[in-house]
């Protein structure tokens, strides 16, 4: 084991506040005003509204986006049964992905509980609290029992993600390297070891994908699963039982198309493998350590395809490209389960995601390194920002389609745009408004509004703003130091803002007049002319000007951090400072209405431009 | 009802994500790197210290800071039994005040179940994931048997906050209303109107104020609690069955000291308060409206003192006082339970407090009111930072006492500086920097270090600077416009900082110098001496040249917005580029050693200086 990977693990985990996990207000909250809209008295009326209508817990509460990250930590990682206190960082460490990959929120639940009935009992009350359960690291055979059970009795979705997440990944994966070996699904002979939960399940995916059940051989550290076979056996096993002279895992590999380890490491040797037909997939799982080591695998035979559970190596099956997504597009949906329909949905999804071109912008998340579907990439990559784009959308259909969507989405192109807006807070915000604003002006039949940046060093902005200025629907102005955001501009190759203009406030020529402009309208408070130079010169105060005499439609301040520099200067010269200011939200400013926006979110009246 | 008030919470709950909570990851976890480290194959690590010993989970995971306010949602504010979804929006907002208030992560879970047994079933079972348990809003008499038995079965700390946490701030006002009315505990007689949770938990905090049993009436909508009554009992208000020929309300008021309302507005009538006894003290706690305004009361006679349960009236009994920071003492000794001589204690930190003066911050967040220990002042007000100073380590004390604390605070001091610097993220990252290097400077019998500040127009940092200067611990520079910074200090009124150099780069003698080196620094990459002139008028890069050249010992940006501003100067000038970016980080640099840290806490090598 590497201990130096512990050493920084351990350090990770406990410096600052220990652990991964802060729950903070998603909404202003740090003024008396707020708190009595957050709590008494303000907080009476989403209550009523929501006793009258239970639907309304969806609009004014987290529920629809908070799912539950529960275990017993009878099966942790491959730890075993260490027990839910020590399983404890998993289940943080999943509610970090599920934030990170699909901006959802987690509770992560560890139950003290060794009962399926107590656990059933304790989670069902959970209902009210959560848009949906993710079962983690509970043993078989009681995983299966909690959530069949609960599945049946709940009606938010529970979802057993080390049964179906890894079912889901595999299943994408054989269809691809099915495809690439160029061969028919419903004639493959696969042979499987480990009867655990996570096998039993891909296994059920694979027959739901073509395999015949009759060609499919699972095998335990007993051997072959036979029919009549009574050692080691149990009721979930059983249904895998085939009639077959094959008693061992040596025996079953023999022609074999696809070996799916979910074992231990070592245990699939390059005499088996040199045993199997033709052009074999061999999907090694076992963590760390996979049943045989891709390079020992090529050794052996060129024509294998190979994939494991490990980042090291090329076709890595992580969960990561599973349950963020699906969640997300259950929870879009107000889904009341995560049914076959949505999970195969994933698989399709994800399996044609593989077959496509690869940008450039995953090429470099890995090290410039190029990605072609063929034998080493027969599943995306982890970060690949286009996973979450292409699988919620396609379960949040199959919900739709299978009839368990409460809320069904109406308009895809607007779904798929929320979700890349949650991409990045700032592309998001300023995307947003930029298309409000498009939508306004094409109305109208103008020409598009003239939107200072006063933040033009900022590369998020830059950034966001090079994706929207090929769709020419707005002329931005950028401030800042001409060269400093010039080198921004060409450091980061943004073709498309190489002709903004970019103006130091104090060089622009409207500079005097804002200034003479700011000392007429604030004289009366005692600001003299040189102050009012001073304060023009701020880029806020520039930005603020420009809108207030019209020279600019609007100002979009993207960097939530720059908030109170932006506002200062709005309140200041459109002369109220009645607005409460909060930290963490957005700003945007038309012609004297100011918008406040928290995170991604944005609604513009259409009255606004 | 102000329907006002109703559309705006509407609008508030609803607006960007809906609800009010967000969960985060609170270490830094955007790249595959600190994935690994956060989840598989890193998390594997604290698992199994945890696994080896169970008080690890104290260190590695959120446990310690983090509250499970639970509820079934069968008797939510003045609202009644809505049910756990329509809960949810209270139980939201009870996380938002701890967070708020002191620091401490909330999951609300709201439990479908209207039988005590299963809702305790349920709570035990997440005994693991949690520091403690604060129970909402539940009917009694559900409410006594759930926490009572709770209580026995859990090693960590249980509280129904409606119960105790009323009694704790009610306790406070009884001791310092009775002070100011110059009576002594032992000889009130009290009548108590409403014989619900919170009353019962009141009057049996009274009893142990010193109050006596049989001068104490608890009346209910049948009247007095007598001794032989049958009609509307049970064992919980058996215990405060009276022998005494009072039947009704008016008949136990004649002639008494105190009015203890927890029941309905307008139930107390002027001619009830007439018919009490000399200096009465009335608390009339029926929400949203009292038993009698305060008006009334006033009107009726002038040697009274009332406090309520309103805000825009005086002397508001508001929960807000107690439960944050009772549990921020409870976790922060990791207290089994929050036993009677912890709940006493934070009557008694409270009622003390009261007595205090007043400081003008305090005074400034209630609109410039003074508050002198009085009538209309005997308990602390709500935004006062000094309750969470004062009860916090009351609390904890109290556990350590009486033998419930895990872990022991050994340093009071240090402790209480942790809470100060709650406060204010800035303020106590700037403190706990300046505090090290102090230690440091102390201990080599050196001069003070030059720390230079390159966000010196940041009130934050500003404000900080200000409290520390007086302990000349540190030569600051500051960096910014001279006049911005200036009229800023002016502003604030920050005395100690009058005298303090602040440069603007491009104006500092060392200019033309930092930009020389620079060049030749980076001459070799491209740099060219006008660009080297052009960076070095940029704060970030003064500011880590002058630390470069030693010209400053140190460079402390505090503003957790400026990470990137700030890093990357750094990285460009020390010549590296291969820490990991984060962003939420504070960031401080001694002489080519940097250092990131998360939020509010600090830990800084002795040997950093």
């Amino acid at each position: 084991m590497s201990t130096k990977l512990d050493g920084e693990a351990l350090t990770y985990h406990s410096m600052g506040k220990p652990g991964k996990v802060d729950v903070r207000p998603s909404k202003p909250s740090n003024t008396e005003r707020y708190l009595s809209l957050a709590y008494s008295p303000g907080v009476a009326a989403p209550c009523k509204a929501i006793a009258k209508n239970p639907d309304d817990a969806y609009l004014y509460t987290t529920k629809g986006n908070l799912v539950a990250v529960i275990t017993n930590g009878s099966a942790v990682l491959g730890l075993g049964n260490i027990g839910p206190l020590a399983g404890k960082p998993v289940m943080e460490g999943k509610g970090v992905l599920f934030k990170e990959f699909a901006n959802i929120d987690v509770f992560d639940l560890e139950l003290k509980t060794n009962s399926a009935e107590e656990f059933i009992a304790a989670v069902k009350t959970l209902e009210p609290t959560f848009g949906g359960i993710n079962l983690e690291d509970i043993a078989a055979p009681d995983c299966f029992i909690i959530e069949d059970r609960l599945k049946k009795e709940m009606n938010i979705p529970v979802f057993h993600d080390d049964q179906h997440g890894t079912a889901i990944i595999c299943g994408a994966a054989l269809l691809n390297a099915a495809k690439v070996q160029k061969k028919k699904i419903k004639n493959l002979h696969v042979v499987f070891n480990g009867a655990g939960a996570a096998a039993i399940a891909c296994a059920k995916l694979f027959f739901r994908l073509g395999v015949s059940p009759k060609n499919l051989f699972m095998c335990d550290s007993k051997g072959v699963i036979y029919k009549g076979r009574t050692e080691g056996m149990n009721e979930w096993k059983q249904e895998f039982a085939v009639d077959t002279p094959h008693r061992t895992l040596a025996d079953a590999l023999k022609g074999a198309d696809v070996f799916c380890g979910l074992s231990v490491a070592g245990v699939f040797t390059p005499d088996m493998l040199k045993s199997m037909g033709k052009n074999p997939i061999v999907f090694a799982m076992a963590n760390p350590d996979p049943e045989i080591t891709p390079e020992d695998a090529l050794k052996t035979r060129q024509d294998v395809i190979v994939a494991t559970g490990r980042s090291d190596y090329p076709n890595q099956v992580n969960n990561v490209l599973g349950f963020p997504s699906i969640f997300r597009g259950a929870l879009d949906v107000q889904a009341t389960q995560i049914n076959e329909e949505m999970k195969l949905a994933a698989v399709s999804a994800l399996a044609e995601l593989a077959q496509q071109d690869v940008p450039e912008s995953v090429a470099q998340a890995y090290g410039n390194k190029q990605f072609h579907f063929g034998p080493e990439y027969i599943i995306p990559k982890p970060f690949d920002s286009r996973v979450l784009l292409n699988v919620a959308p396609a379960v949040a259909k199959a919900a739709m389609d299978s009839g368990v969507a409460r809320k069904p989405i109406k308009d895809f192109k607007a779904y798929r745009e929320s979700l890349e807006a949650l991409e990045s807070a700032t592309r998001g915000f300023v995307r947003t408004v930029i298309n409000k604003i498009h939508y306004n002006t094409r109305r109208s039949g103008k020409e598009p509004p003239t939107i200072i940046f006063p933040e033009g060093r900022s590369e998020k902005i830059l950034k966001a703003l090079n994706t929207l200025a090929s769709e020419k629907i707005c002329k931005p102005i950028l401030l800042g130091y001409e060269q400093v955001v010039q080198e921004k501009i060409e450091k980061l190759e943004l073709e498309e803002l190489k002709n903004v203009p970019i103006f130091q406030p104090s060089k622009h020529p409207r500079f005097g007049f804002y200034a003479e402009e700011l000392y007429k309208m604030r004289q009366r408070k005692g600001v003299m002319l040189a102050e009012a130079e001073r304060l023009i010169s701020d880029p806020y105060y520039f930005a603020a000007m420009a809108v207030h005499t019209g020279d600019a439609h609007g100002l979009v301040s993207g960097a939530i951090q720059n908030y109170a520099d932006c506002v200062k200067p709005i309140l200041q010269i459109i002369g109220s400072d009645e607005h409460g200011l909060a930290s963490g939200l957005n700003t945007v400013l038309f012609k004297e209405k100011m918008y406040f926006f928290s995170d991604t979110t944005i609604n513009i009246e259409p009255s606004a431009v």
